[in-house]
């Protein structure tokens, strides 16, 4: 259920009229066009900007934020429009600036194990292009998501335990600012140690400091055999238990993801298998020989067992690896298919691996008291996992239940040095957690915005409360 | 031959009577106390400080930066006095802040693979203290550096091709500002997707951005398994491509090191070792277990013998491996030590992998066409690697051409995407260089420098030009 909100007078008829002696049929106002780029994937809130840039080029984005500033209206920037947190939500109207055009693979050096791209090329794009060669881009958030989307809110996923967060895998950006300047920031090289590291301002930054322009991204070989080992258990917390020892067994897995009983549940209704509809750890292996990837999974096997896993079974081949994490994709659409019409909230909390199992039990404890159905699915491997609570939209007693639920979450999960945020973002609706997490920090971010976005031009009211 | 720079009078005596007041015996002014403190490893030039505070809290040091602001005194941060740039020669004077005896790991996660210091942990400690537990700080500089003093010049050695660069395994820093206020960036958690990311403005920042007063770092198990092979090559070149294969065959080594014939030579000589005096290749190989680690090295053995290389050797014992990365390790003094007296200047150049070879050999002939010694030796598999340039202090025309010839390098380096500082940071000798790798962003650090330290007070006359 989608809240509209109202649209200020940002962007005056003589700023439309500069747009449009410009960019001509690159700018749209038609209706559909408008409404699209007016959301995200969260369906929470829309909200109309008064024009959309389809920018082809740095020069589109560059001369589109010099007339920004010069008419003092928001740029909104948004390829693929499927965050999570409204980020690309234009709430003061504006120019939604869409990079989705600028989709081009500029570059890749196997050698160097990296690619030069435009914002809007998509992960799974760019992995097509490279398959040929033996190399991948890691980081898949699901969704199609554009690169430049991914940097700006670091986006992860299933593999960030093995390859990290989009943080990790970027090498070098080219942004342009509110100033209408293009910097450069980063390097191509692997290691540098030359000056303040302001690649990284950038990244996770929401669009709210600059426009991405250019990526140049590290690869990785794609891995020769892998094998994926799932195991069923009596509880959430014996899972995740299995899922610290695995990482502590130093096995290096792929992927180690935790679905509870609910989602399996609604994997079995929505594809037809028939998974055990209990705790589950799918757990993914890789090595570079058959020899000893079955060393690495009789290890596992092992472990798996000694920490009460239960229904054992190792799926070797592509297409069964597959079947299995396309239904992992799918868990959250399959269980908010079972009750439509609810309002989904889902959390995003991840905390050091250690105090995993606690975090998870809490979770189950609180949730349980409340009466809420809670299901879970994790990133268990970093200590990433996602509750999913839900409710009909009018239902008041449930949503308070679940507000304080969430609340007690959090704050278990800040106690415990963990993040409110793992992968998702901050965007609109985790303005007021940012601001608990890191309550000491909001006047030196504020700071930065100041600097580079003096007239909070820059996808005004994200991030920072 | 150190160069001694002129005191300005920068700490007024009453200045130097609050921090009297204040510390006690923890302050110094002892002329070889200010000594100690008035130089680093490259000993190119020295500046005592007025007086030196042996902190040993993070209140020390939050006293002395309110100090410092009321009474308007430089501050450095010191730890082991490693740094190879001059980051801790006190230019402007003021006060050395010694944050050596601030040495306490605080708290160890195996589970969570992480542990807690104070800034003034060397690695080794960190190590020798986690040993038992099967973990290992992986990052290692060389000599005996503090957490602290890696984390602020982002560096790295042999394990970064596997494990990283120091700004890869921080995971959360507590830092005290010039205002006085210590603010806590990143997060225990292993992602974090929660507002700007400031922890990366600190890492790098030489200490004149904050003083870090305590770390989180990310710990990795000891590898079960491990082989050394070397090998030697025709060329310098030669060498170099094969590391770009090894690096292409996603054998993941450990550590992957060229040493040309030069410091072999030193190296046999300092040592009474007898290896072949041509450009080697030094590959470390870790699997988790002996099947995989004989497959791994079968491999690599075909990848280096059809890259040309001779004379292969694996070592597979504990002590001969060690022998090995001791000789490495010394392999930079070893050289020094055959012209005493010389001036020795080394670079730091890294490259995007692709380009390492030709950049080997841009070097090779440069330096010989200039009729220069320079030998070279280097973290390959990052495309970081160091020239040793020497000559007597008083030869002035040869400095000329080591001057010209680094030039070209550094040339070379950025036009091929590189950066002027793989791991040794900016200090006081690259500001120049700095300049021209980032000369579009110059303004922007320099505008961050301003936020966050407005009267220049930390650590002056480091990395901004």
């Amino acid at each position: 259920m989608t809240t509209q909100l109202p649209r200020p007078d940002t962007l005056s008829p003589a700023a439309l009229a500069a747009l449009q002696a410009r960019f001509g049929e690159q700018l749209s106002t038609a209706q559909a066009v408008l409404d699209a780029h007016g959301r995200d994937e969260s369906r929470q809130e829309s909200a109309l900007p008064h024009a959309v840039l389809f920018a082809l080029s740095e020069a589109d984005v560059v001369d589109a934020l010099r007339l920004a500033g010069e008419y003092r209206f928001p740029v909104v920037p948004f390829a693929v429009g499927s965050s999570l947190e409204g980020q690309v939500v234009p709430v003061r109207g504006g120019l939604s600036l869409d990079v989705s055009g600028m989709n081009a693979v500029l570059d890749v050096q196997p050698g160097g194990f990296q690619a030069t791209v435009q914002p809007g090329v998509t992960y799974p794009e760019l992995n097509r292009q490279l398959r040929a060669r033996g190399l991948f881009f890691p980081v898949d958030p699901g969704a199609e998501a554009s690169l430049g989307g991914m940097a700006s809110t670091n986006a992860s996923g299933t593999a960030a335990v093995r390859y990290g967060t989009t943080r990790d895998n970027v090498l070098e950006l080219r942004v342009a600012l509110a100033s209408g300047e293009v910097i450069r920031v980063g390097s191509k090289a692997r290691k540098t140690s030359a000056g303040y590291d302001l690649k990284h301002l950038f990244i996770g930054a929401e669009g709210t400091l600059g426009v991405i322009t250019e990526l140049t991204v590290k690869l990785w070989p794609l891995p020769a055999h892998l094998v994926v080992l799932r195991a069923h258990f009596e509880s959430v917390g014996a899972a995740a238990e299995c899922a610290v020892g695995i990482m502590g067994a130093a096995l290096q897995p792929e992927r180690l993801e935790l679905i509870d009983e609910h989602q399996i549940h609604a994997v079995n209704v929505h594809k037809g298998t028939d998974f055990p509809e209990a705790p589950t750890l799918w757990i993914e292996l890789a090595s570079p020989s058959r020899t000893a990837l079955d060393e690495a999974l009789q290890l596992c096997r092992e472990l798996v067992t000694d920490a009460g896993g239960q229904g054992l079974h190792a799926a070797h081949s592509a297409e069964e690896r597959a079947r299995l994490w396309e239904a992992r994709h799918h868990a959250y659409y399959a269980l908010t298919a079972l009750h439509p019409g609810h309002v989904n909230l889902t959390t995003d909390l991840c905390a050091p691996l250690h105090h995993l199992p606690a975090l998870v039990d809490f979770t189950r404890r609180e949730a349980d008291r409340a009466g809420l159905h809670a299901s879970l699915v994790g990133h268990v491997g970093d200590g990433n996992f996602h509750v999913l609570l839900h409710a009909p939209p009018d239902d008041t007693a449930t949503w308070e239940k679940i507000r304080a639920v969430y609340d007690a979450m959090i704050t278990e999960t800040l106690a415990r040095g963990g993040t409110c945020s793992g992968e998702h973002g901050v965007g609109l609706h985790k303005r007021a957690y940012l601001a608990r997490e890191h309550a000491d920090t909001l006047d030196l971010m504020r700071g930065l915005k100041q600097l580079l976005d003096p007239r909070g031009l820059l996808n005004p009211g994200k991030i920072l409360p």
